[in-house]
Parts: structure tokens; sequence; C-alpha cells
């Protein structure tokens, strides 16, 4: 599979982070679909596993909830790391950096210490919480930075290890197919109507499109679902810009949603475009997203507030047999 | 299937929680076995899901890990509740209490909220953390009560709802045959050496006991795994009876394995009786405990203290082909 710019088509040299047009990469899906799904990944050989993927689907009240939040690590993001951490490895890399203090922090220092890598995670110093002390546990060593988001990123992408950015890194976001490929499965290799995403940095968004549209083009489905990004009022880059409207972040972010908390998503262009050809927005107001929060709980299911977010957004969405994806464990944020 | 007493042998009739005689109900195994897990608990005709089994298995340097943490509420209980739920909630009860802070309250919680019952949970007056907050997350009533951990168990008992403990209730037990059935499948129908299993109240052991029993019974398997109980130094009735050796609890356990509590399980007899059969008891030190949980941090695992106990067991345990269960969320006890 090749690794092109998405902004200038060149084709990624060696471990290029970034193009040096600014854009980012992207791996191109021009492998024929299998149904024995890691076969649609043809360029891990070796898989660093936790025991990632299969996570369970169950049907309530008229939605499919996809407990995404089941992934070892307990997000989504699993599902990036596992692809991204086992082809750096292969690679011979043994020294990584990233910049999350979040569920893509725990599960790149997860998957990073199972490759027996040595893992820095740079966050800001005003970071706390479980989700700190979970990438801490994985062993870790968390390198705390004073200043801004980007000072946070610049410091992990100059730090002389290899910068294995879950938002940059295109094996990364090409993992995230595998949740696009059980969606189809878990509804008998057919559409859903909708599926609900929160979405910040957009590599969920784009990941379960790159896979609902393998499936499209190899004929596995005869259409594409509708992908509905949801994001919270204080973070709505995404659907202000689909609709047209200015955004203007709020000079800080206090979303009980904290996991969504990109302002100005690198992936901003290729959101937009995949939302205009087969997807919508919905922005969720901090009631909606606690009230949709408390229901799951009350049903037994303890997700994060952010991915509540997905209900939030399909509660208040026209659905036709609608799949909301559940992406972090709420065990991390009681 | 029958219900019937350990010890006397009499049929349960109706809900009964505890038998005249005081001792406890046992479902019998007497269906065939079917690779179709579901068909193997026929009392249940409506599952109340949460997405629990089919957990994955890992294998890392010579060990295989069965990562039950991964079942919806973050333990093996899932296992229990789900078929215990079921089976009340076809029964037509509305209204459950149960007595536990820890993984298999916070378990019950869940599924009763799932099944729309009214769930008390009687805890400790001292007790507190984040499997207490996830057991009010469910939106579970919680009720502290003052006194001895009996006293918890009384006010349970007492309190007007039906009791569905965990620790009595047969259907509970009987769902965690599905774990066995699970290693076995993991294992391509074969007999690990050994399974490694962290045991306080007995539920897990002899649940998997069960399990194994029914398909080498029905020659699937053609013989039991050695079923190892590992317990810690200051809770250790079962191997110090297991051995002869006289058993002191501790005036206050403090262990940080702090799930495994039972100093003077209701099940000991049934718990000795399959040891002697086909197990072995090992106990464990606290730094062999918190030795065991960081090598598994450092490989990206993250469980509780009390699931890393089984690890330390299987380690100083000379041992051909050994699965370790890992029984609860690490995400609990950060
Ligand atoms: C729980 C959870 N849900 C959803 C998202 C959104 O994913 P993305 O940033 O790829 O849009 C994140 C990102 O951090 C997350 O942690
Ligand atoms: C995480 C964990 N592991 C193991 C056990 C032991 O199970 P049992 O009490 O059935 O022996 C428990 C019981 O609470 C538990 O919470
Ligand atoms: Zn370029
Ligand atoms: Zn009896």
């Amino acid at each position: 599979m090749r690794v092109k710019c998405i902004k200038c088509g060149r084709e990624r040299e060696g471990v290029e982070v970034r193009c040096k047009c600014g854009g980012v990469f992207k791996v191109e899906v021009d492998v024929p679909f299998s149904k024995n799904l890691r076969e649609n990944f043809p360029y891990v050989k070796r898989w660093i596993s936790l025991g990632e993927w299969n996570t369970p689907s169950i049907r309530v009240e008229g939605f499919t909830y996809k407990l995404d939040f089941l992934n070892p690590t307990g997000s989504y993001k699993d599902r990036g790391s596992v692809t991204l951490i086992s082809h750096l490895s292969q690679l011979g890399i043994r020294e990584i950096s990233e910049d999350s203090s979040g569920n893509a922090g725990a599960s790149i220092a997860a998957y990073g210490a199972m490759a027996g890598m040595k893992v820095k995670v740079f966050v800001p110093s005003t970071a706390r919480g479980g989700k700190l002390k979970q990438i801490e546990s994985y062993g870790a060593e968390v390198v705390r930075v004073e200043g801004t988001r980007d000072d946070v990123s610049r410091a992990a992408e100059n730090s002389g290890a290899y910068y294995a950015s879950h938002v940059l890194q295109p094996e990364f976001r090409d993992g995230i197919r595998s949740l696009a490929y059980e969606i189809a499965r878990d509804h008998g290799w057919k559409s859903p109507g909708e599926v609900f995403l929160p979405t910040s940095a957009g590599t969920l968004l784009l990941g379960v499109y790159e896979g609902f549209r393998h499936m499209v083009s190899e004929g596995v489905l005869d259409r594409m679902p509708k992908l509905v990004a949801v994001q919270t009022e204080q973070v709505s880059p995404v659907c202000s810009k689909f609709r047209g409207i200015e955004y203007r972040p709020p000079s800080r972010v206090t979303s009980i949603a904290d996991a969504l908390v990109s302002t100005n998503p690198v992936l901003m262009d290729e959101m937009i475009r995949v939302l205009q050809e087969t997807g919508d927005c919905v922005v969720v107001s901090e009631n909606e997203i606690m009230d949709s929060w408390k229901y799951l709980s009350r049903k037994g299911i303890l997700a994060e507030y952010s991915s509540a977010v997905a209900l939030a957004g399909g509660r208040k969405y026209e659905v036709s047999d609608p799949v909301i994806v559940l992406t972090g464990n709420g065990l991390k944020t009681l």
C-alpha cells in the first residue's frame, strides 16, 4: 500500500512525519477487501497485539452501540496504535514520542510498551487525571511542557525520539478502518443508516470513512452510511466550517467532553471533504451531553462524556438504523 | 437444569436464596455441551446483555493471558451477572439487593440497570473509591451500613428487595462456566496445563471448574487442566485449609489486592473439594503481587492488583502451558 501526501500527492520517503509541502500523509487503500480483517492491513507483518478489535455491539431502544471503549486501553485509539506501533516496530524504531495526555497518549504508551519501545509522552504542564496516571502506569516517560498546546507538540516533535503523532502518522489513522469493517460485519455486511462519531482531530471520522469507502468500492456494501460528526458547542470548528459559520474558540475549553479539544484541527480540509461527500455535522450542548451520559449509565453502559457526545448527536437527528460509536471507557473519568 | 442444595441435595423451590439446611444452591450442569456457547445456559431465554463474553486472549513470554477485565463493567463478574440478572428478570423480579462495594456490586448494578430493575447495593460505611462511584453511576442506590461485613450482608438480605447475592445465587456462579468454555476455545479446544485464578469467595474457581468438568464429561476435552487458586498472605483461608495449616485472619486486611477479602468464605468446602480433585493453591506476598502488576503494566496490560495476583501465582509455580486469568480492569484502581 502506498503512502502519499494528501496535499501534493508526493509519495512518502522512509518515515517522514509530514510532507515538505506541509501536507499530511495518508495510506492509499488499494488492496482487495478481505473478510479476514487483518489481511486488509498487509503492511503489518507482525501484530504487536494487546487484544484489540472485535468489540461488542449491542442494540438498545432503537440505537446500536458499538462498545469500542472495550478495547484494551479503554478507547478506540487502540485500533490506530496497533497498526502504527506494529509498523514502526518492523522498521526497527526503538524510541518514540507523542503529545497527548488523553486516550491517544495512553494507547500509544501501552502498545509502545508491548513493543519494547521507549515512549516519551509530552503533555501540558497543567494536565492531570486518570489518563495521565494510566500513561505513567505503562512506564512511559511523561514530560510536562509549559506553554501552549503548540509548544507541547513542538517539544514532542523535536525530542530526538521518533515522533509517533497519532494525528499525523498515516498508519494510525489507517488502523481506524478496522472499526468500519466491524460495524459492517456486526450489521450483517450491510451499511447502517448513520454512524455517529465524536469528532475532534478527525482520525476517527477519516479512518471510518476510509473503511466504508473501501467496502463500497470493493462491492461488499452497496452504499455508504451517513457519517455524522458530532462536536461540542465549545469545540465545533468542523461543524462551523461545514455550515459556513465563523468559529471562535473559547479562551479556555471547559466542556465535560474533555477529550474533544481540537479547536483548529490539522485534518480540517479532509474532514470537510468527507462530510460533503457523505456526511453531516451536529453540535451538542453540555446539557445534551450530560443527559445522554446519564441515559447510558442508567442502562449499565459507562462511557466517557466525550463518547456520550455521539449519542447526544444521534438523539437530535432524524435517524434510520443508527450506530453510535462509544469511543472511551467511563472508568477513566469517574 | 435442576438447582440443588450442595449440602443436603434438596431441589430449590422457587427463588430461595439459601437452603433451609444452611447449604448453598448449585445449578446441575446436565445439558449436552454446545460450541454455540449460549446454548449451555438453556435457562436463559432472553439475554440481558451489555456485550459480555468473548474477551481476548494474548500470549506473552510463555503465559497466555485471558483479558477478562475487558468485560463491559471491567471484570469477569459480568459473566455471572448476565445469567443471574437475565434469570431473575424472566421471573419478573423488579427489585434486588446485593452486598459488595467492589466489582460484583458494579456488575450487578449495571445488569440490573439494563434490566430496568431497582438495585440497592449495601456497602460498609467505610467503603470508597472508584468502584463505588461506578456503582452509583449505574443509578443503583448505595446504602451505607455501620458495623461488620456480616452486618452489611444481613442488611442486604433483609432489605425487602430480592437478595441477588453474587456469592449465594447459583445462577451467578453458574455463569462463570462461560469463562472455561472460552479458555478451551481460545486453546483450540484443548485443556491448558494450568489455569491461575485469584480466589476470594470462590465463585470464579467453582464456576471455571464446572465449565471444564462439563467439557471433559462431554468428551470435548480429554482431561481437566490444573486449577490453581491464588491467594494473598493476608487472605489465605483456602490455601491454609488445603495444606492443613491453621489460618488466622489479620484484624484488618490491608493488601493491595483489595478485591480479595473473604477471610471466611461460605463456599470453602466446595473449593477444597475441587482443589483436591484437580487443583492446587498458592499464596503470594505483597511484593510478588506488585512485581507482577508492574510487569504487566510495563507490557501495556493494565489489570487490577487483585488480578496480578494470578500472575504472581503462576510465576512461582512449575508450569506447562499456563493461562493467567486477568479478572479486573486496572482503570478501576488508578
Ligand atoms: C473518547 C474519544 N472520543 C472521540 C475522540 C475524537 O477522535 P478524533 O480526535 O480522532 O476526532 C477522541 C479523541 O481524543 C476521544 O478520546
Ligand atoms: C478482580 C477480582 N479478581 C478475583 C476475584 C475473586 O473472585 P471470587 O471472589 O469469586 O473468588 C474478585 C472477587 O471479588 C475480583 O474482584
Ligand atoms: Zn506534500
Ligand atoms: Zn440443603
